[in-house]
């Protein structure tokens, strides 16, 4: 593995973690074309369980398999692969050891009635399957959240006893929030903070627009710069901790490339981890996604 | 450690605890500036699960980070400080065993949909932290307060077993209360009461106004003179069967430090126990958070 | 000890009971002025929960001390002392060994928005306690009494298995019964039943009026002469499974001590097993409180 | 109960425990004729398990029958009788609450090929048979007093935990003991000074000659006066924490009376808590042993 | 509490502990009048159980009295006191949180017939004690070393998981080894080796002779100096990680003050962290006592 200044000054902000989850984010840390920069590209793939299997995987039909999505993360030098139980279970084997995996450990689906997801997997399917950390996400907003917050609270305290480092995905969503509040500044720096406070090693939210939604929070707000996406990811990273937790955001719905492209520089330059980027790759052909991804590995090693 | 007649008397009354209990509330009274005077100031940040970060930290962008507030504790002598899971964990190496802290073990947001709290941390948590307490928080009048109220009394019970006493911030809240008789000092008693009763070593509640608003209680304080402040905090210290548990009181939002210094006055001349006080700190410039609480500390020593 | 026909008489008909439990209930009814006779008078002091510390101590401060009531039911010569986790805990070291004490496990509070109660204390806190048995409250006729009737049979199948008996307060109150119903005669022998169903030592109820308030009873109780309160009494006993369980009734507010002495003289007369008196006692000075006690002692004893 | 200055100063020696192993203890000292003067007979019967029943109970046949001995310890006003499960099982219906019992928990037998004892009972029978504390027997010397130790710390924790304490014989037998050694002063005031030191709440040894056995022990009691007995069971007491353990004697095989006296009344001079008396009183006729018993009492309270 | 670089530097190199198991060596560290210094002098009484009581205490029979030890070590300022479990028990409340505990759970006895000790105490019982840390005797060397390193494996890892730190007395005893050998340096050297390989936190051994004992050894103390006690001593520091674990030193049995302050120099000049010294104190009148542990603390002060 590479291990450089920033890797091991990352890894001296988990300072209440016991060495074997340290060793678990180094793993992610330390693997890939990012490997030593402190940056990292995570390839998700819980479309499946959130949109169904042709809604996620007819525009590229290879994707259908599993071991597709391993084999993606590798030959693209990603940090890490995450997935729900079934998925990684379907390929577990085949590539032990070969990519670092994050088990999704509650997952939601189109046809769910209340904003919440079902716990799918647990820590000791984590160790059995040989994971690097487990994922879990919370709806801040959603009449459920506290339910989620102590449903992750559980697991965590589990994880962390074992080595396992967890990852929080956290989307405001429900309650009181507009659907242009979700992605509102305050509302994703909040909902970071928040992640931060249950004690995720790994923070993933989505890039957030320059609107403030909570109107308690307009004065905080006042005179804050925020008109440029970079400025808006330095702040959510200030949120978490002053940037002791590692920050990951999300792509969103598929998009052009050079949207892709330009996002990856802003999180770069605003002092974000990197990227958590699913629907983008997987539903591109095989080459055009690692093109894409090759593109996106230069632009956080800065070379773009 | 400083142990004064006072420590010792104030320890005498936790009667039924084992040792281990005692000597971690030995450890707070005897710890700070005011260590051995039976007064203590906690200092308390869980401001960021409330109200977000940047409400709570843009105004003294330092305190974004969790080590600022471990340092502020120990510079000004507190007692203890007071923060949820991620944010102790992000300090509690570098500060191990330089101020006790207390691992506030549920959270509420701006976005609950109920009156409610999740719990975020565990017993578990605060041993490997080096925790000296637990604090927890029920909402006396919410629909939900009887699950508050069986959470924390099995929180406690484990905790009473391995040698961890237990904070309980006791917010009347929701229901039939009105916002004016959430303060109200019969409404202050009783729930600083009901806390007692669950078994709290220390009880927070917040500093009460001289209304009335149980109707059924009129009859109670009919000739009861509460016209002070320092005769109110007394009320409430009497609930707390006869001062036999420690009392301490919120500050509330910032505000001016005279009406913060004059609360301290009334806390002590009441005989309270002291303050817990976190938005009028980390919410100052650090040097007069410092001043402010120098002179907090000489209050309660009775030297201002 | 004091062991007589009768209190052995008692102790046969718990015949599924392990001889753990039946020394504890033999503990209760052998201890005080009362031990031997089959007689019991029990101080519960949950007032402060229901109603809050100034209602239920202001007329007699002394009575904000937890102390206070373990020395009242000592002085008095009762046969055991109820009362909440944190009552308990705050007095038990001083008075170990001195009256038998029982653990309200559960409690309301004067704001609840539902007719329920919070679970706030264990079997296991009645061991650590030294408690001689828990007691615990069902609304029959509220929505939530089957929540209720599922705690208490967990608690209480926990507590005979490590020799704790279990009280049942059974107080009808919601649903569709009227505020005269829930004093009605076959009202308050069908709560008294159903605590005996669901495995009560001891059966706590109110006196009953002579009101009957279910339609579809009336016909069975057609001639029924129940114009004396001993008469109501004796029924309410005969539907504890023709008196094969304790029946202890409880005194409601304060009142004239000549209506509490009669109330006593019927609870006798009738063939109850006692009263559990609070408000009547700890809410008149300690000297009255004292005198009342005696003569409702010599009362239960025959005596006037 | 009798509660009395000299037991409660007893009670608040063990202060690390919790109230309801107090309250245990003190169902012992304040029972029977002797409660409230510190001292106590216990009736131990396990002859039994170690020397069968005909040597046992041939001599009076009455007392192969368990409930003999509960009735003779009630009868004679004692403050417990201790035997193994089954002979408490087959009388603690009978005679619950009537007489506090000491569940023994470990026995040995005639035939024993090595010098140990099997565990025969647990703490949760002693629960269901409402016993007011456990007794364990530990061999100082023999080869396997380490696994007896590690017996009983397991035990006596549990045991703790749930609110019953803990009887330790301390029996030194075996390894480099010699038979004169066994009762030699300093081997039985070490092997007292041994079970105070593995937790034990009240401890039982044999009344000590005045033989020296421990080579490297006769420095430490050169000039040292062991002439009367007296003055040998205040060294034992002395050596369990100066007296802050309650320690009683046995009696040994059956004797005259006036010697049984006489121990009484050393044991009582030298500041022991009283005796454990078993042989001598059930293998005399039960108006012997009830005379007998009635003069024991009568020399612990200092009227003989 | 007081924290220096040294300090601070000391607690980093247990890398692998959480905080809570810190700060209980942070707690050890920073008490008394070593506190700051990254020395330390520890009370150890469990004389009692390795020689009796009257071979400990009779030359000062005060100090039969557990108190005594506690006050002892508080008067002197000493970093910690460590005793068996009934020796903590009759004090934990008295002096709750006024020193340092170490819960010695192992302990031996003077006619043991093997070479190994009594597992006397547990984790539970240092939590519920409030305990700073375990200590464990391991004889290297025994026929049942391994039994005696797969106990102190298993509680420390328990241990470990609540924030507890471990103390083990490594003692080469046994087996090949000749009495002279047991002191030999390679062999103490060894010893200390085997504990910090165990995991222990703190390493307590004998001061080493100049004799190297092990045939195999000879070779590679070749050439080595070890004329003088502090290079004797700076060996075991360096056979404990380099200097990695803290190192304390017995003082073997009572002696001449004079050598007792030579061996402080000695285990100071060596880079030792101090002192464990128990008969050499509470064997002598308190007042000499208490004189020999200031000079102990100015000579490790660098003051003498």
């Amino acid at each position: 593995m590479t291990f450089t200044p920033i890797v091991r000054d990352i890894l001296s902000r988990y300072e209440s973690d016991n060495p074997g989850t340290k060793a678990n984010l180094a793993r992610i840390l330390a693997h890939g074309r990012l490997g030593g920069t402190g940056k990292m590209i995570i390839l998700p793939v819980d479309q499946g369980f959130e949109h169904g299997p042709a809604r996620s995987f007819a525009v590229n039909p290879d994707a259908y398999d599993p071991h597709y999505h391993y084999q993606l993360a590798i030959d693209a030098g990603l940090n890490a692969y995450a997935a729900p139980l079934g998925a990684l279970e379907a390929g577990a084997d085949t590539f032990a050891g070969q990519v670092p995996t994050i088990l999704k450990v509650n997952s939601s689906n189109s046809w769910a009635s209340g904003i919440n997801q079902a716990v799918t997997g647990g820590v000791e399917d984590a160790l059995r399957l040989g994971c690097a950390a487990i994922g879990f996400t919370i709806y801040p907003g959603a009449d459920d959240v506290f339910d989620m917050m102590e449903e992750i609270r559980e697991m965590s305290a589990e994880a962390k006893s074992v080595g396992i480092p967890t990852v929080i995905w956290s989307y405001p969503r429900g309650g009181k929030l507009s659907k242009e509040g979700e992605l509102a500044l305050d509302v994703g720096a909040y909902a970071a903070h928040m992640a931060a406070l249950l004690g995720a090693h790994v923070i993933k939210v989505k890039l957030p627009s320059d609107h403030i939604a909570q109107k308690d929070a307009a004065k905080a707000y006042e005179g804050f710069d925020s008109s440029t996406q970079a400025m808006r990811v330095a702040h959510v990273v200030k949120s978490c901790f002053n940037g002791r937790r590692i920050v990951v955001f999300s792509g969103g719905a598929s998009k052009d490339v050079d949207a892709v492209y330009q996002d990856a520089r802003d999180i770069r330059d605003g002092g974000g981890n990197g990227s958590i980027i699913g629907r983008n790759t997987f539903q591109r052909p095989r080459h055009e996604a690692l093109a894409m991804l090759d593109k996106l590995v230069r632009i956080y090693k800065g070379e773009e």
